[in-house]
């Protein structure tokens, strides 16, 4: 990585504090990502990314800034890029996923939340995130009650927006939704003068669909027997499309998908089990669970998680000649999600059923982050739907710290031994 | 207490685990309850209230039920109960404080999760309340996480109807919830087969509104210095209000009311520091933190929680002539309830701080169900806004169990000398 020290620190961060950062990430990443065996080609480009995950894509961002665009911090599934893209601002995507920047977060949150909340709050009240000090506006959202309040917190540092997601699907609710959507256009508008039109958001919704489109492809490879892409690169790459740039991520991700046709063509069998992690995110440099489950005789196949196919499944349909027609086909898909923010939320256990035949799993993870409620008290739910077909689940709550993986692993270890 | 084992055996109660329960009541209450000295004749109707608790009350629903008439369950104060009482059902709220029904609760919800949720699952999971066993329906509402999901377990075991409660406070959501509100009418005249009409909805608004004020009244005297009555005698009273027959409820308090007039003529100071609570409510029998507060040197003169202030403030307007009329002034109300639910929520350290001076408080004590993540983030607001008026605050987080009483005891001690 270059030296972007000057960089940092005109962006306000605490440079001594982030050092201690950059000095732990290349290690973790090397011992857990470098070490795989036979990996493709392809996956040199997203080794680079994280690399430079805070050097180069900031100098980039920079740019942009200089040249009068803006930055746009999201936290969630549900704030649509297409609208961003649509007013020539660049979006990232903020979800924090390492234990380092809890500590911060615990000085203005309690400790009992969701480590995800407290890591991004502690990025931007620690000034260790170079992607938050990089942004004019976050676009916030109430998914849930921690991040909700979390909020009002963060707005004494950035500028904040938050969008009111329903927590219903009925009909009024897709109403709702598309009203939240006009309202964040106008603020968007707003914060970067440019109009977002017909076609400027039409060109937002291709760009949108083609990422999608790219990861969709990546997963289907995870359906052959062994999959030809290991469960820690697919997370990463899904982390990675959070904030990279999206017309180049696209493409360097189908570059890896045309190596992937054909190391497809010699897969050589083998009896590792095939799991499901479905649950909340895992956002970078968040590999703990994959990294103890793939040290076993296991590979994930797939996730039904927001760092996987909630964040890319159906697309934004482009009909339409009116601002107003795109943004309901944009209510249409966001709310085709189903997180557990919802009530009920059905859809998510047939999903998880669905996933579990297309990618023919053995067994699934329901692996949550603590003292996340929804998705913990939804887990009834999705055991009983697995258990009526059958198919093993093993719970897990944690956090980002290691003091568990111990634990976790003979657990997984009982899993593995059962199926 | 009268011998009703037949009427619990015929609400398909679990007679033996209730014996245990009803083995324990008594002897808390008497020693929480009954060692007060000098208490207002007044409180004996509260005493009888609460000997009955699981006896009489739940009669006269029998009464009520036999009659063709309905029950309603309720767990919060934005449930419109006017709307309930025009329908000519009972309204009961049915907050569940205690620790017994804990475990039961834990068999299918997370253990990470508020008290009092795990607490209402638990006394229908295990047959242990007769209230919720008398319910026909219970109406829901998305007020937190844990609830929102709770309901849907719920609905395993008793028909659930969730109003979806807005999570801002913008025009729009006012709106929102007028629509809330005339959908939960429609279900009501679906349940009771009675049509609410101009006429009974006013009758129902004018009967809340008489409970409202004979609580306001009761909280007035809080503000004489000292109080007439214990803070856990007007806890106890606001926790009453929830569920006993509204208008006899109104009568005996008014009567307490007026022995309290001649009271407050012969008032002996004396030198107790005069302390507000704020939070989360306590639901019956939940008086911890009021029997170790009161236990030292100190009266606790308001809370400003779900069972205080929350639900007694602001009457709902009778003006109007038609249905739509009296939905807005519905709305108009409860929107006023400042619940940390809401994102911003200004308006309660707004109140706090108007309160604080109201019933000249020496102190403030933010007590908080464990789990809660609204409450426990919003502390910092509640903090920052006291700091600023020189009011000491002290944060405490527990639930049902009395592990931690020693640990609270020692902490409001020290915030009492600190005063």
């Amino acid at each position: 990585m270059g030296d972007y020290r000057k960089l940092w620190s005109d962006l306000g961060m605490d440079l001594e504090k982030h050092d201690k950062l950059c000095a732990v990430l290349p290690e973790l990443y090397s011992s857990v990502y470098l070490t795989q065996e036979n990996r493709p080609e392809g996956m040199n480009y997203f080794n680079f990314v994280v690399a430079e995950v805070h050097g180069l894509r900031i100098q980039e961002l920079d740019e942009h800034k200089k040249d009068g665009g803006k930055v746009v911090g999201t936290f969630c599934v549900f704030v649509p890029d297409e609208v961003i893209l649509a007013a020539k601002a660049i979006s990232v995507g903020l979800c924090a996923g390492s234990q380092f920047w809890v500590e911060d977060g615990e000085k203005v949150l309690p400790r009992n939340l969701c480590p995800l909340i407290k890591a991004f709050m502690g990025a931007k009240v620690g000034g260790t995130c170079p992607y938050f000090n990089s942004c004019d506006m976050v676009i916030g959202e109430t998914t849930c009650d921690g991040k909700k309040k979390a909020w009002e917190i963060l707005e004494e540092y950035v500028p904040v927006h938050v969008m009111d997601l329903p927590q219903m699907k009925k009909s009024k609710d897709y109403k709702m939704w598309e009203d939240e959507i006009k309202i964040v256009i106008e603020k968007i508008e707003e914060l970067t003068g440019n109009k977002v039109t017909v076609e400027s958001l039409k060109e937002g919704i291709r760009i949108a669909n083609a990422k999608r489109r790219a990861l969709k492809r990546l997963y289907n490879f995870r359906k052959l027997k062994p999959s030809p892409i290991s469960g820690l690169d697919a997370l990463l790459i899904s982390q990675i499309a959070f904030y990279d740039n999206p017309l180049r991520f696209t493409e360097m991700l189908k570059a890896l998908c045309d190596e992937l046709d054909e190391r497809a063509k010699n897969l050589v069998p083998d009896n590792s089990k095939r799991l499901m992690i479905t649950g909340t995110p895992m956002a970078v440099p968040n590999w703990k669970l994959h990294s103890i489950i793939e040290g076993l005789d296991a590979q994930i196949v797939v996730e039904e998680t927001c760092t996987g196919t909630r964040y890319f499944e159906n697309e934004v349909s482009e009909e339409g000649d009116t601002i107003e027609d795109l943004i309901k086909n944009l209510a249409d898909r966001y709310l085709k999600i189903n997180c557990a923010c919802f009530t009920p939320n059905h859809g998510r256990i047939e999903d998880i059923i669905k996933y579990a035949k297309e990618y023919s799993v053995d067994g699934v993870i329901d692996a949550n982050l603590s003292f996340c409620h929804t998705y913990a008290i939804e887990h009834r739910d999705v055991e009983t739907g697995l258990k009526e077909k059958n198919i093993p689940v093993l719970q897990i709550e944690t956090d980002y710290s290691s003091e568990d993986s111990g634990q976790i692993k003979t657990r997984v270890e009982a899993l593995l031994e059962m199926i």
